[in-house]
């Protein structure tokens, strides 16, 4: 296994996965044991517990989905959906097209509607839509597009959806744990996320979380779940407490996420979250005073995630080539229209530190200075370095 | 995390999952990288060489899906078919009704054919039901079906599949790794497995293999596959040489995979075959020496699942909860029509040793013994010494 031995860690600093914490990966080889094991039902409860309070939700039907991020849209989108239902998907970016792809596979009658990309939805313009070509059962948005970087106002939209009598669907893949994510008191019906974002637990797992409402319209389909493996009928008499036998869980992931859930906890959701935006604040400093521009409305800039425009003239596949391979530091690459003119730099969880921001803006800034794109290759650094100083001359409200 | 670190280990002689060795578990716990870093791309393409080896195939369509193997399942089922096409499924237990179950969701015209549980299709029956119904576009059947623990005769039913024009979907979940499965050889079109039976990593992913012309069927499909997320028109462009982001790859887990089956191609196809075989005998020898009875036909009795009905007058759950909680070993309970009736004792992977069998004689023995069933606490021990040292005076064919 000399090759695994030989792996070079890296400073993840892309859209997910994001670091992993040291106990996370302790976690992840404990002894697997079985899924029937009363020891091991204990950890899903305890998960479980765990997610609602990350979620901000008293849902009972709360649970972690055997996939990644994507099956957990898939789990949402075919659980709610009966052929022929009408869902309105707002897109602004890769994930809300993806979403309405899921949906029509799933035989919804879809309606989409769109804004250009790092802009936000406006609720009006989705009461709008609803006035127009719904009612809509299902109403899906992306929280947090991973691929410009914006925040949708959540609470807004999904206030006009209930108004108009529709589930609220949030993908949250990349803002649960990171920015305030609260599900009951924004009234989100059906919600998913990823453990590779802002949890920094290994991809693998998708919590999702469901209102009673949606609950409700889950229990009383009248067509089977498209899909057996993600048929929530059935997965959640594994999580509920007949643990009637439907697939393998996967012990050891569990065991991961069971870890990432109890440090997320232990250093508490405001605290979290203000850390997001105290590291977003110094590496947006660093990376404009290194002259990069934003691609998303600055209103609504996401904490965790920094898609920047490359600049002119600059090949961004080799950028972040010598980034990976000279400095270990990994950040993403524009995805969809922004594909080879962006990069997405994620600042997610336990890669959510002053040595991160500082370790990225430094290499890039010498970089960029090595192209003569900047004058200053300190600059991004001194920039950051001076936001943190900021930070820690205000004083707390607490 | 003192609760991961008090974990009780056991000894798993269950269905799945089996024990882990220690050195997959290191792999679990190797720095998270990125899905697009190319140290990690090796890690995918080395695995999937040996997949091909492991499943013996050349096939170019070899990967692991992203789920447990219902998930791999669930993704022959939904490639392969488009709404309305025929598919005949072979029912010999509780796994080959879920295949019909989701062949039923996925809109395939379904046909079930039925043998009594624990006895095997004859090619002759598969032959005649296709006369009668067919063709079929798909045909599936468990290969080992683990709520009975018969092996079905994959060979000969492939071929009566291939005589009508129809395609072999073969479910290798638990005998992959434990026994011969000849993908190439056998003309299966489409086979699945699960990570945590006889390939001993923890449950979490599926490999799958597809023939060429299965693949055909994939590429040229009318309508798109029902499940985005387990769609190989698109997971196959992030596997193959363009690298296109579909989903994140569960990382660690597949570095776990990786590891697991360096693990058996170290110890080498063949062996590992007839290990199972070995201690299959002694464990068999034992149970048999206790009084057990085997559920399943014995000319067509699997290795690595052992299926045995559970004394009269014995509670079984009481027994497992003994076996589990006073001797840290695991056994799984009877599936389906056998709940509450029979004892599932697996042998798989890193559970396939003289010490396991013969810890689990010896803590029956003395349970049953205990409960009047066997007068002789030690004469499974005693049996299965005999069998293995049948095994050593016998000179080997090598």
């Amino acid at each position: 296994m000399d090759k695994l031995r030989a792996i070079d860690s890296r400073m993840l600093m892309g859209p997910g996965p994001s670091d992993v914490s040291p106990r996370v990966l302790e976690a992840l080889g404990c002894p697997t044991i079985g899924h029937l094991d009363p020891q091991f039902l204990t950890f899903l409860d305890d998960t479980r517990d765990m997610l609602r309070v990350i979620f901000q939700t008293k849902n009972p039907l709360t649970l972690a989905v055997s996939g990644t991020g994507s099956a957990g849209m898939e789990t949402c989108v075919v659980n709610l959906i009966e052929p022929g239902d009408k869902m309105l998907v707002c897109i602004a970016g890769v994930f809300g097209m993806r979403m309405a792809e899921v949906a029509k596979r799933t035989g919804a009658d879809v309606t989409t509607i769109n804004v250009p990309w790092g802009q936000v939805f406006d609720e009006d313009q989705v009461a709008g839509a609803i006035d127009k070509h719904g009612p809509f059962k299902v109403v899906g948005i992306v929280h947090a597009e991973t691929s410009t970087g914006a925040a949708q106002p959540l609470k807004e939209i999904c206030k006009v959806v209930h108004d108009s009598g529709g589930l609220a669907l949030a993908d949250t893949v990349t803002s649960l744990g990171g920015m305030q994510v609260s599900v009951d008191g924004w009234k989100i019906d059906a919600c998913y996320s990823g453990t590779q974002k802002c949890l920094s637990c290994p991809p693998g797992l998708s919590p999702v979380t469901f209102s009673p409402a949606a609950q409700e319209v889950i229990t009383n389909r009248k067509v089977p779940v498209q899909s057996w493996y993600l048929d929530l009928n059935l997965v959640c008499q594994y999580w509920g407490s007949e643990r009637v036998y439907h697939h393998t869980a996967p012990i050891n992931m569990s065991y991961a996420l069971y870890a990432a859930c109890r440090l997320l906890l232990e250093e508490g959701l405001q605290p979290r979250w203000r850390r997001h935006m105290v590291h977003h604040q110094a590496l947006k400093g660093g990376l404009e005073a290194l002259g990069m521009r934003y691609l998303a409305d600055p209103d609504h800039q996401l904490p965790m995630l920094n898609a920047v425009a490359a600049p002119d003239g600059v090949d961004e596949a080799s950028v972040r080539s010598r980034l990976l391979n000279e400095f270990n530091i990994e950040i993403g690459a524009g995805l969809g229209e922004h594909k080879g003119k962006a990069w997405r730099i994620g600042i997610m969880g336990e890669s959510c530190t002053r040595r991160h921001v500082e370790a990225c803006l430094g290499a890039l800034g010498l970089i960029l200075s090595e192209q003569g794109v900047t004058g200053d290759a300190e600059a991004g650094v001194a920039a950051a370095s001076a936001s943190y100083s900021a930070w820690q001359a205000e004083p707390t409200a607490e």
